[in-house]
């Protein structure tokens, strides 16, 4: 068994996950009408050229998102599992990819992964949707799991929680 | 306003973020007693010589963590900001880094992101257990802020999300 966490670290949270992209139109296209992710909060940085989007589940028994843009912003920031998206300013005229997986030489991060009822359903509408697949649920050896690809390329990995963990 | 999320996208989670790590000794010591996470489930695959390691903060009042194996594995998959360390056996035995954090060309993902009561305070203490910083919270533009390395390298934002949200 391992220690119990520090006393210090008794409020920390795992609030975010950082990736660059390109165009920031079809990413929160992507995010939010094929995953259903809501843009929580949107930061620009004219001087700096760049801006932030914080996309997140926010479901109806969750803490509600304010409206007033500070306490807003500090919602995004004390959520769990919120997806911060950087887009450097100009990217979108640049053609694609202009971003790295992480997948291919050189290697590092790989994928975030979203958990969803019914992996089948979930790729069936995908698929309607237009959306890329890396792997679908009936390819490979992990039958039922599926990875899809964001408008950058970075992987997402659909699974069902109960059916992926009988099957590991 | 962006539209409302479709509907069969209504209980999705955004469970993991996937990093390729070189080190599960070094790894799981930094996360489980620098940053305070807790293993909840380890899976090894012998055959294909790699280890995932799923790793997240477990609070007391959350859903209790649970003993069974495939129990225990379902509920990795259904939290929400669950970390998952991919090691390919071996790497631990390469020269470091093996992996790339994504903040040098080819870039891509950038950060995770750790939410904390007080910046300082972790910044003091992380400095005691002799982490890597990439920022400290007085250096640079943005005071109050850090980044931090893990093993690999990978980069970790220290914020507050208060005093965060009042600076941008």
């Amino acid at each position: 068994m391992q220690n119990a966490p520090p006393v210090e670290t008794r409020d920390f949270i795992f609030n975010q996950t950082m990736l660059r992209i390109r165009d920031p139109e079809a990413s929160l296209e992507f995010y939010t009408q094929v995953l259903g992710m809501t843009l929580i909060q949107q930061l620009d940085f004219p001087d700096a050229a760049f801006s932030l989007y914080f996309l997140g589940y926010v479901r109806p028994d969750d803490e509600p998102l304010p409206q007033e843009r500070i306490a807003r912003t500090a919602y995004a920031f004390r959520q769990k599992a919120v997806l911060e998206l950087t887009h450097n300013h100009g990217t979108e005229r640049q053609p694609a990819p202009v971003y790295h997986d992480g997948n291919s030489e050189p290697r590092g991060f790989g994928h975030i992964g979203i958990a969803v009822p019914d992996v089948e359903d979930a790729c069936r509408r995908f698929g309607e949707l237009g959306v890329t697949f890396v792997k679908r649920p009936d390819e490979g050896r992990m039958k039922g799991l599926a990875f899809i690809a964001d408008p950058d390329g970075y992987w997402i990995e659909i699974l069902n929680p109960e059916g992926l963990a009988s099957a590991v």
